[in-house]
């Protein structure tokens, strides 16, 4: 069975839904990100992997993935029939790994982990006057599509679903893009993505207490 | 013809030896990244790809890709002969796409484009307290490998090699990790890889000037 390091709510959670989209079944293991412990027995996570992020996929051989784009588009290859990913050959395989690339640099990389992670004021103006650019980019593309990549739901659907709920904590009003905020809207309405935001929300609850 | 937008020494340099080292030809348009213009005829280059940066390939249909990860496989694929990336199907493409993440993500976006781009002090201490970290990944990696993935250069090692000439502009000494230090004096003993950057070096003192 695959295994997923993941934290609640980190960027994590879009390998998550990709897993309930697929119908993977799969054991989780919850990481303290600061002190990087893992919870099931308070090992090093270190030891899973010397990056110290999430998410990190334990394939059935054992082997470790990291990296968002890596781990969402395996998960995807798993299960072809539910059409996660475009298949290869397919050009729009191409563009999923743009989107894949653009959330997990532009917005992720660029600004949810700066005001996550860094939090110091310093660090953080630059970020934050770039983001209204960057996104206006998605909101362009979201304005007359259902879905980033052909007309279903793909992984980079799972990946921006994750950026757009960060935005809210990271002192952004989504509202500001009618396109964004009625796409979060749909991607929200999903049995899988609602189950996994549930999960996660309710572990969030307990790690805070 | 494929056509790359590209600035010179900018991540867009990776594309350029990915271009070359699988022998197709392109033609190349220079773009001005401060003020946005395409220096062949001083348009705006917004009108080509709204978000203003480079790489953009234009495809042979007039389709425009973005995204380092996404045109550095696109190219590849195109030449499957120079095994420039692992086939799909084989696992290793997966970890081309976890490298091309790691080094899009975690080297440029968290560390080269702020140091470069937002240059003050307040937005570059915790980026630059965080590369060493960063660096050890790859640097472990190559202790004992020629090669990124698998035995034989990849579109990945083009995107390193970009990554790694930058840092020492960057103020980042690369001799602090021998393996990588190794890894570059390799990559750029190819004659793609020599070509690619002299034409770019070239160019670069033609626009300082
Ligand atoms: N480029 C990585 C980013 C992973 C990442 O930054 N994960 C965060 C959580 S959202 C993390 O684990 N941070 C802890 C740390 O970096 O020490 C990816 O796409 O997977
Ligand atoms: N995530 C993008 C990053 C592209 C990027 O940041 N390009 C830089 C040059 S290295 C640029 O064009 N910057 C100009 C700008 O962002 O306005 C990719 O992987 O292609």
């Amino acid at each position: 069975m695959l295994q997923l390091y993941f934290s609640p709510m980190a960027c994590s959670l879009a390998s998550r839904i990709a897993l309930m989209e697929a119908g993977l079944d799969a054991r989780y293991h919850l990481v303290h990100l600061r002190t990087k412990q893992v919870m099931d027995d308070d090992s090093d996570f270190r030891g899973v992997s010397p990056k110290g992020a999430v998410p990190v996929l334990v394939l059935e051989n054992g082997e470790r993935l990291t990296e968002c784009a890596a781990v969402l588009q395996y998960i995807a290859d798993r299960k072809p029939e539910t059409a996660l990913a475009p298949r290869f050959g397919d050009p729009d395989r191409y563009r999923l790994q743009e989107w894949l690339s653009f959330i997990g640099a532009e917005i992720h990389k660029a600004f949810l982990f700066p005001t996550f992670w860094y939090k110091d004021d310093g660090s953080l103006a630059k970020p934050r006057a770039r983001i209204p650019q960057t996104l206006s980019v998605p909101s362009a593309h979201l304005a007359d599509r259902d879905f980033l990549v052909g007309n279903s739901f793909t992984v980079a659907d799972a990946h921006l679903t994750w950026a757009l709920l960060l935005l809210r904590p990271a002192g952004i009003d989504v509202g500001q893009w009618p396109s964004l905020s009625a796409y979060l809207e749909r991607m929200q309405a999903r049995p899988a993505v609602k189950e996994a935001i549930a999960t996660e929300m309710a572990l969030r609850k307990t790690m805070a207490a």
